[in-house]
C-alpha cells in the first residue's frame, strides 16, 4: 500500500512545518476545468481520479470530499487507502472546516498552497476554520512525489486572423474602453488560460481537451502582457505577437511583475479567479484592487460574443463534425444490422478516427461519453478500453462527444434506439426531444437571461414528473474550452443576459436509474430576429448538423409546429451534408432520417 | 390659479425653515399601494392625481416626476401650474437629485418628511444629494392646506377563525420560531397595514380598496402589540384581541414605544419598509437593528402561504364573483344584441351592483377597468362617469375588476369581442389565451421561482414579436390587498420560490397602441402535485370561475392539450356556477360558452 506510505511521508513533512492539516484541492493556478498531470496531487495521494474532489490530510486522519456523481467510484478507489469518503450535500456529512475543527477544536495551523486557492476561498477558510489558522505554503510535493510529471510547455500556436477575425490590438482597445479606463494607468489580471488565448489569438496543447497554452496575461493601458514559456514561442509566432502589440514575459515572472506594479496603478482582479499568491502580490498599503466591473468578467464576456469570423468558423466546425457523426452513425447501424458485437470504447475511438480525416481537426474537446443502457443514466460514465460494455438490445445508446477544429469547437449528444423500445422509453425520448425543440424555437426580447428560458427545455419533462439535475445550456468556446461562461441556460439565476453572437448548448435529458439515459444536445447561436418600435427580439440558430433519429418519436406528444421543426431540421442537415458525403452515406441518411 | 398660491405659501414656509427644497412623495408611513386622502399632498399641490409621482418644490422652481403610464394625464393636469413634468426613464430626464443639484450646486438644505421616506431612501438621498444636506422635517401641511382631510379611523372588524383559520397566538408562535428567536428578547417591526391585519386577524375600511385599519404592530417574544385607534375598537373586538394575546396601544404611541425599547432587545426592521422616523427612534448607541432574515419578510412571507380555511375562502369568493361576472356578461350581451348604447362606467357600476347581491361582499378590491377599443391599450385607463366612452364595434371590451368578500379577494380580467374581428385581432386574442393556458398547465419542481415560469405566459407572444410591459402574476391577499408579495411571476428575478398555498394572478396581455388591448387573467393557487423518490412537483389550481369567450379563438394556434384545457375550463365553470344561476343565465351560459 504505497499510498499509505505517501500519506505518512506527507504527515512527517507537515509535522516538520508545524502544521496539523493540509487541504489539497483539484486545481491549478488558472482555475480551468482540466489541469496538467503535474497538479494531480489529490489523485496521486488518494488514488481517486474523478474530476472533482478535495483531499484533507491531518496528522490524525484523512478524508476526501466529492459529489454524488463520484460516490461509487470514489468508494472503490479509496479502498485500503485509510482515507474516508465524505459524500458532499448528504445529511450528516461535515464540511471540511467542521471536520478539521472536530479534530483540532483548540486551533492549529492548516496549510493551503497559495497558488491553488482563490483569494475568496482563502477568505472563507480563514473565517470558517477559526480558531484554527490558515498557513499559506508553496508546493511541497516535488520532494514527496517520486516521478511527479513536469509542467509541460508545448509550442504555442498562432491563430490566423481569418479564424479569429480580430487582432489583439483591437481586443485590447475594446476592453480598455469597456472598462472605462482609457485615461488611467491600470492592470487587469487574466489568470484563466482560455481568456489569455482569446486575447492573444494563440492556442496550445498543454492541457488535455482544452487547446490552451499554460499562460497568464495582464492588460494595461499600454499593452497586453503575455506570460508564457518563451522557449515554446517560435520566431514566427513571436513576430505575430509583437506585431499585434502583445509584450512577452516569462511564465514564471507573473507574480513578480504583479508585486512590482506602481502604487498608483489601478489593479482589477476577481477575488474568485485570482490565487492568494497573486492577489497578495498585488496588494500593498494605499493600493486599490477593484473587482471586474463587467458582469461575467470583461474578457470572459467579450470572448463569449462571437464575431462573424468565429460564427462562420463554428458553422464549418459543425459541418466537419456532422460528416464524422454521419460516418459513425452508419458504422454503428451497419454493425448492429450485421449482428456484430460493438463496444462503447470502440465507438468513441471511431469518432476520433473519422474526425481525423479532416485536416482541420485538432482533437477531442472532452472525453467522449458512449454509454449503453443503464450506463447512460450515470452522469459521468466513461468507458475505458478495459471496462467497456458491449452494445446490447432494447435500450438506448447515448453518445456525447465533441471536437476542436481550427475554426471552432463542437459538442453534440445523440441517443439512438437499439432493438425494440417500450412505450415509456418512447415517451421519454419524445419529451426530451420536445424540450430541445421548444428551446430551439424560442424567441425572446433583448435582456433575457438564460434562467428565463430554461423551462422551455424542461417543461415537457416537468409535466411528466421527470427532471434532470444538470444545466440545460453552457457556453462553448471558439477552438477554446467546450465549457465556457459567462452565459448559461439553467434553473439557477445568472444575471448575464443572452446576447447575439453567444454560442450555447441545448441539452435536455432524462435519466432512469438502472435502466437508461436519454440526452439530445444541439448547439445554438443567439441572433437578432425582429425589431419593432418598442422591442428588439432575438432567437436561436441551430449550428449542429447531426440528424435526430425519429423512429422512437410518439408524434402525438409533439404539436404541429414542433413536428414540422424536427422534420425540417433533419432535411436541413441532409441537404447541408450531402455534397460532402459518399453516395452510400447519402443514401443511408436519406432512408433513415427522411423516410 | 390657487395652486400657484399654494406653491407660494409653501416656498415662504421653506424659506422660514431655511431650506431650499422639499421632496413630496406619494406615500404614507405604511408603504401601502393606496393612502388616505390626508396624505395626498402631491395631488393637492400639483393637481396631478395619478397613482405614482414625486413632486419637488425648490425656492426657484417645481417639477413632478412620473412614469410613462401618466405622461399624457400629468401633462394635462399640470397645465398652468408652473410645475414642470419630468418623464421618468426617458433620455435627458434628470434624476430628482441631479435636478436639485443643478439649482444648488454649492449645497443647500433639502427637506423630506421623516414619516414618508424609508430609511433606505433616506440613505440614498443623503449620498445622491451631496453637497446638499437632507433636512428631516415633520408634516408642515396642516397649516398650509385649507380643508385638508383628517386621518380616518373607522371601526375595526374582527375576522372570525372560520375565515382566518389561525389565531394570532399561533401566528406569533410560528413567526417567533421562524425567526429563531424563541429564547431572545426581540422586537419585530410591522409597518405595513396588511401585515398587521393578517397578524391580528382584523380588517378595516380606513383605506380605499384595501380593507385595512391604519395600524402598526410590534412582535416581541412575549406578544403581538397592536397600535391602532383605540376608540375604533369595540368592546367585543377588544375582547377577541386580548383573548388572542394581542396587546393594544394607541396608534400615536408607536414611535414613542420604539424609542423606549430596552437596549438589549434585538430590533428587526427592514430599512426599506421602516420610515426614517421609526428607524431613528429605534437606534441608539450599542443597539443592534437586524434586517428581516426571512426572504420577502417573515410576516409577509407567511401571510402569502394560505392555509386550508383561506384556500376554501378563496374558492367561495371566486364562486360569488363568478356569479356576478356571469350576470354582467349577460347584461352586456343582451344590451349589445338589442342595439342599446352601453358605456364603460355603467358596466363598472354593474359589477358592484351584482356583487352587492351577495351579503359577503365587502367592496371592490381596486378601481374597475372597463375599456373599449384603444382605451384597452392604456395600461391604467379608468372611465369616470363624465368621461366614459360608449362601447363601439369591431374591437375588444377589456374588463379588469375584483372584489373583497369576507372570505377572500378576487381579481379577474376578461376581454370580449364586440362586432366583427380582424384576423390580427383573433390571432392576438388566441396568443394571449395560449399564454394563460400554458402557465395554468405548468408543473414544476419545488424551489422554482416565478421568473422561471414567466416565459410560459409570454412565449406565444414573443414568438409573434409581441410583448407586454407588466408582470404576469402578482400575489393576492385573503380579504386583504389585491396586490401582495413576496412572490411574483415576472421577467425580473425574484428569489422567492413558489410554495403550495400561494395565490397568484396569471395575466398575459397584448396592447396595440391606438387600436385595442387584450388581457385574460385568472387567479391560480400553487399546490402539491406529484412526489417521487428524487423530486417534489407542484402545479396550479385555477380559482377563477368566469368563462372565457372562445368565439375569437384561432384553433390552429392552440395544440390539442391547450384546446382541451380551455374547453374543460369553461365546462368546469359552468358546472360549478349552474346550481347558483337562474335558468335564463344558465341557458345563456350553456349556449354561449359550451356551444
Amino acid at each position: 500500500m504505497h499510498r499509505i506510505g505517501n500519506l505518512k511521508a506527507l504527515r512527517e513533512r507537515l509535522s516538520a512545518m508545524n502544521v496539523s492539516a493540509i487541504i489539497i484541492p483539484t486545481n491549478d493556478p488558472h482555475f480551468g476545468e482540466y489541469t496538467q498531470d503535474h497538479y494531480k496531487v489529490r489523485e496521486w495521494l488518494s488514488g481517486f481520479n474523478g474530476s472533482a474532489g478535495t483531499l484533507v490530510v491531518t496528522l490524525k486522519d484523512a478524508a476526501l470530499w466529492t459529489d454524488s456523481r463520484y460516490f461509487v467510484q470514489a468508494a472503490a478507489q479509496l479502498q485500503g487507502s485509510s482515507i474516508k469518503l465524505m459524500r458532499m450535500k448528504m445529511e450528516g456529512t461535515p464540511s471540511i472546516s467542521q471536520w478539521i475543527l472536530q479534530q483540532y477544536p483548540e486551533g492549529e495551523l492548516v496549510a493551503i498552497d497559495r497558488s491553488l486557492f482563490s483569494y475568496s476561498e482563502y477568505e472563507a477558510l480563514c473565517s470558517d476554520l477559526a480558531p484554527c489558522k490558515v498557513q499559506l505554503i508553496d508546493d511541497i510535493f516535488d520532494g514527496l512525489w517520486e516521478g511527479r510529471p513536469q509542467l509541460k510547455f508545448n509550442p504555442i500556436i498562432w491563430l490566423d486572423r481569418k479564424y479569429t477575425g480580430e487582432s489583439s490590438r483591437s481586443k485590447h482597445e475594446r476592453i480598455t474602453r469597456a472598462l472605462g479606463l482609457q485615461d488611467e494607468r491600470f492592470a487587469y489580471i487574466v489568470a484563466m488560460c482560455d481568456e489569455v488565448a482569446w486575447l492573444c489569438n494563440i492556442r496550445g496543447t498543454d492541457i488535455e481537451y482544452n487547446p490552451l497554452p499554460q499562460s497568464y496575461a495582464i492588460i494595461t493601458n499600454a499593452a497586453i502582457h503575455l506570460f508564457a514559456d518563451l522557449g515554446s514561442i517560435s520566431d514566427e509566432v513571436k513576430a505575430h505577437l509583437l506585431n499585434d502589440g502583445v509584450e512577452l514575459h516569462p511564465y514564471s515572472s507573473f507574480s513578480e511583475l504583479l508585486a512590482q506594479l506602481p502604487a498608483g496603478t489601478i489593479r482589477i482582479a476577481s477575488k474568485s479567479r485570482t490565487t492568494v499568491r497573486d492577489y497578495m502580490a498585488m496588494d500593498a498599503p494605499g493600493v486599490r484592487i477593484l473587482e471586474d466591473p463587467i458582469r461575467g468578467g470583461a474578457v470572459n464576456y467579450y470572448k463569449s460574443i462571437k464575431n462573424n469570423w468565429e460564427k462562420d468558423g463554428f458553422c464549418k466546425a459543425f459541418l466537419a463534425d456532422g460528416i464524422a457523426w454521419c460516418k459513425v452513425l452508419k458504422f454503428i447501424d451497419d454493425n448492429l444490422a450485421a449482428g456484430n458485437a460493438l463496444n462503447e470504447w470502440e465507438i468513441g475511438e471511431k469518432f476520433a478516427q473519422f474526425r481525423r480525416e479532416d485536416s482541420n481537426y485538432r482533437g477531442e474537446s472532452f472525453e467522449p461519453i458512449v454509454a449503453f443502457g443503464p450506463a447512460g443514466a450515470l452522469p459521468h460514465y466513461s468507458a475505458t478500453k478495459e471496462s467497456s460494455q458491449i452494445v446490447g438490445k432494447n435500450s438506448f445508446l447515448l453518445m456525447d462527444t465533441g471536437a476542436h477544429y481550427i475554426f471552432g469547437t463542437t459538442d453534440t449528444t445523440r441517443t439512438i434506439p437499439v432493438g425494440e423500445l417500450s412505450q415509456a422509453q418512447r415517451r421519454h425520448y419524445t419529451l426530451v426531444l420536445k424540450g430541445m425543440i421548444r428551446l430551439s424555437m424560442a424567441c425572446f426580447p433583448k435582456n433575457t437571461r438564460g434562467s428565463q428560458l430554461d423551462i422551455l427545455a424542461r417543461g415537457p419533462l416537468f409535466n411528466d414528473g421527470a427532471m434532470y439535475f444538470h444545466g440545460t445550456g453552457h457556453g462553448i468556446g471558439h477552438y477554446l474550452c467546450v465549457h465556457e461562461g459567462p452565459q448559461s441556460i439553467r434553473m439557477e439565476e445568472n444575471p448575464v443576459t443572452l446576447e447575439p453572437g453567444m454560442v450555447i448548448s441545448n441539452e435536455p435529458a432524462v435519466y432512469i436509474e438502472g435502466e437508461y439515459g436519454i440526452r439530445t444536445e444541439n448547439v445554438i447561436l443567439v441572433q437578432e430576429w425582429k425589431h419593432n418600435n418598442v422591442n428588439e427580439f432575438y432567437n436561436f440558430k441551430t449550428l449542429t448538423l447531426v440528424p435526430v433519429d425519429l423512429s422512437p418519436v410518439e408524434w402525438d406528444l409533439l404539436d404541429a409546429q414542433e413536428s414540422e421543426w424536427i422534420r425540417k431540421y433533419n432535411l436541413h442537415v441532409y441537404e447541408t451534408l450531402v455534397p460532402h458525403l459518399a453516395e452510400e452515406h447519402a443514401q443511408w441518411m436519406r432512408e433513415k432520417y427522411l423516410g
